[in-house]
């Protein structure tokens, strides 16, 4: 008997509950700090429970994983009605920020790429994750730059560099946790200025 | 009776070996799956002797974090004697490279900055280390915009921000195995130049 339409979205909420409980687990003590036993306390539901979601720790994490990527596209989508992708990204620069200095995105980011740099399995679904997003960054770059009047090849470097800057942020967010963003926002555009023509 | 000078040299190269086989456990197995037990397995000295230069992991982990700031200083030292400080930092942008994006470096990196964001007292150290090393980059960018005929007035959030470039690298090194390292010299310039100038 297929899903029902309200059991499909019980599902989708259990399973939302169960990567929030991860994902502060993970944060506070670790991906193997946290067992499947804490992460069901956190999440008030039995360990069985659990298991009938995600078939062990690792799923949870590709979970994550999958998750983190979805809310980066969902980002990027905000500048799929531009007209002017150039200035729409220089505009809302302050997007990136955000998301990028939130402190639980910032300790859940730097958890997991911990864990990659460990763990085979988690070192390939990041890496998995990672060529999908930068598909999207380089189709916004080559979008800004035929809005400058430029080519629309995007030089790999140019990708990576934005995304070190950004990236980058979430440690800089750790390491200072006084970070003015609001200060970066100028430096930021002149930087993808730069970049990008 | 202080300390002979073969005595100082022994001492040293015990801490040593003590920090490098730490850095190893705690990239592979994490801050907490890494025991004074397994530290002195893997630096082939007994715990006893361990304890005799540290008094628990958090004093190893202070100890690289100082060990690190001062790999990053010497790297710093490189252009003190540059007379154009701005060139030199263009000519050499390979160094801040080629040490940010080093596999062990990296994975040392995001470990220590994924147990600062659960252990205040591990924070407070990497936030001590960021401030210097924070100071040590802002003079380095009031030599180069002083050698380009600018005044000597850094804007905090050049330094964030160039900061922020280098430390991106490292996540970049780990989600993306296959950097092109070469490729991010020119468009690092670019950045460097938009940056200072």
């Amino acid at each position: 008997m297929p899903e029902t339409e309200p059991d499909q979205t019980r599902t989708q909420t259990r399973r939302q509950q169960i990567l929030d409980a991860a994902a502060a687990g993970f944060v506070r003590h670790g991906f193997h700090g946290t067992s499947i036993a804490t992460i069901s306390k956190m999440a008030g539901m039995s360990p069985g429970h659990i298991y009938h979601f995600f078939a062990n720790k690792e799923a949870i994490i590709a979970a994550l994983v999958e998750r983190k990527l979805e809310e980066s596209l969902a980002l990027m989508r905000h500048f799929d009605d531009a007209e002017d992708a150039f200035q729409s990204m220089l505009d809302r620069v302050d997007l990136g920020v955000n998301q990028k200095t939130d402190p639980d995105h910032a300790a859940l980011e730097i958890e997991i790429l911990a864990e990659a740099t460990r763990n085979p399995q988690v070192a390939a679904m990041v890496q998995a994750a990672d060529v999908a997003m930068h598909e999207q960054v380089r189709k916004l770059l080559q979008r800004a730059r035929l809005a400058c009047g430029l080519s629309g090849e995007v030089d790999p470097a140019v990708t990576e560099i934005t995304r070190a800057l950004f990236d980058g942020l979430t440690a800089r967010a750790i390491t200072n946790p006084g970070l003015d963003k609001e200060a970066l926002l100028p430096l930021l555009r002149v930087t993808l200025r730069a970049l990008i023509t």
